[in-house]
């Protein structure tokens, strides 16, 4: 029982979603694909990589690992003068993902239990991952949603939250997965009958990897969701705040039915109580500390916190 | 015809063999992998990889990836006090294929070509590599010598020189591999039907992840072979010569019959002329540069030089 762990270790699991040794060369690795996506000048790759190999010298082990997506993004950007590398996958992303979207739609409202289909198709899109493969096939995304089970399935907690909740906060994560969690928030409506009262979005402000921005949100409709606000994250040098910050804290205090989509967002906010988390889980370390193996699918709810 | 196109451009491949932005991730992976088998604290794994990331940030481009496998080394000794982190492993290594030793014996001396066969299995037996995997298993190396082709099959050449070659120099990989590498010498001697003038082995001078030094030499009773010379080489540092020295390229230049084994080897001595290749193409640039898949097993003649 994974998740009784998770709730009794609660502590320790915060002290391990900090940069373990594992992250840094998996974060060279990332940089390398990026440089690669940005230019085909193999010195502008050793550059990249010997810009990141220099910083990630000097990293703390108490960051996020969050933190060094933003890295990347600005030693890419510094070598190839590219602020977006993954622009052209992104648009592809959601383009290809759009044009599955019937196909999902009656996958889901065929399917026994459409909310929950619905939350399986949403955790497998998490696979649309350029900042971890280089390639991802989308059909096999489906096939994944069709063939697995969650590992961790916290679909009754989730189901209740669903029906009563009043403003929901939706963390994005890739572009292409946004059509997957647009499919969900809609199947969200046709279960509870009624509109939320609020849907607040929450994409990166800028460029980070390939995730999802404004533009991707507005890419693929889900601005037209009922009562929608959008709300980006970023560095918290620009204009957003940075995940961490009181302003989002307090943005999750106000609302009553929080979902977090994917590992950055995991790695962010695993302590945060009364809360859900839909991923995939990639990295062989999120698996170990949610005690499931790589790839599994996971609904998992955080509960409130004691005090 | 990856041969063809390997003797045309040879000096490119040269080039390609040096370091590339690749081989930093891949560095600190191994890097975290020993040091994992040489303490259990998780601190000091975390020195291990800050050592290192901070080794690799001033790497030049323009050395061998086999300059990197020393850092690693030190690295581990440095944090951890362990000189031979793999030395239990090795010795495991050497035990394991030891005791398939007489299956492996029959599966040469029943087959068509027993030469052809025990090159193959020397070429699979380049799998114990725990630089590269965390865990070998040894029947599954002789399922994949059984089921598998050489994807680089020089054999028509090899065969025509280990019948007519007077002093055979044998440039040895990884521990429990050169059980494998054993019988491919003994299988030569049987094809040949006369001994060697001279064989000389070529093991480490010291520990260096799970390569073979002459502990494991004498382990596994290649020394026993008959007119056996060890000369080890080594960083350069200590008493055996760094193998792109000048003194062995005069052996490489003394004997008419020369095997380099493994990965490691490849990259330093690939633009050799007239020398053999036995091995297994794990990593990605490797397999690149030789134009055939990873996981491949390799048995490639260098031509002699036009000049």
């Amino acid at each position: 029982m994974p998740r009784i762990l998770i709730f009794l270790e609660r502590g320790r699991f915060e002290e391990m979603l900090k940069i373990r040794p594992d992250c840094i060369p998996c974060t060279l690795s990332s940089a390398l694909r990026m440089a690669r996506r940005a230019s085909s000048d193999p010195e502008q790759h050793k550059q990249v990589v010997q810009i990141m190999t220099q910083r990630l010298a000097h990293i703390s082990w108490n960051e996020s690992p969050f933190e060094l997506a933003f890295t990347i993004q600005e030693a890419v950007f510094k070598v190839t003068g590219i602020r977006d590398p993954y622009s052209e996958v992104k648009k592809e992303s959601n383009r290809d993902a759009l044009e599955l979207y019937p196909k999902m739609k009656k996958l889901i409202s065929n399917s026994k239990n459409p909310l929950e289909t619905a939350a399986k198709l949403a955790a497998a899109g998490n696979s649309i991952d350029f900042g971890v493969y280089s390639e991802v096939d989308l059909d096999s995304v489906i096939v994944k949603a069709e063939r697995l089970e969650f590992a961790i399935k916290d679909f009754d907690e989730f189901e209740k939250r669903v029906k009563g909740a009043e403003k929901l906060l939706y963390f994005l994560d890739n572009a292409g997965e946004i059509v997957f969690d647009k499919l969900l928030i809609e199947t969200m409506l046709e279960f509870r009958g009624s509109r939320f009262r609020e849907i607040t979005l929450v994409p990166k402000e800028e460029p980070l990897l390939n995730d999802a921005t404004i533009a991707d949100v507005q890419e693929v409709g889900l601005n037209k969701l009922p009562s929608v606000v959008i709300k980006p994250i970023g560095s918290g040098r620009k204009r957003a705040p940075y995940p961490r910050s009181r302003e989002v804290s307090d943005w999750i205090k106000e609302h009553d039915l929080v979902i977090f989509k994917g590992q950055g967002n995991l790695e962010l906010f695993l302590d945060e109580p009364d809360t859900f988390f839909i991923l995939v889980a990639k990295c062989p370390i999120i698996a170990e500390v949610l005690g499931i193996p790589r790839e599994s699918l996971v609904l998992r709810y955080s509960p409130p916190s004691k005090t």
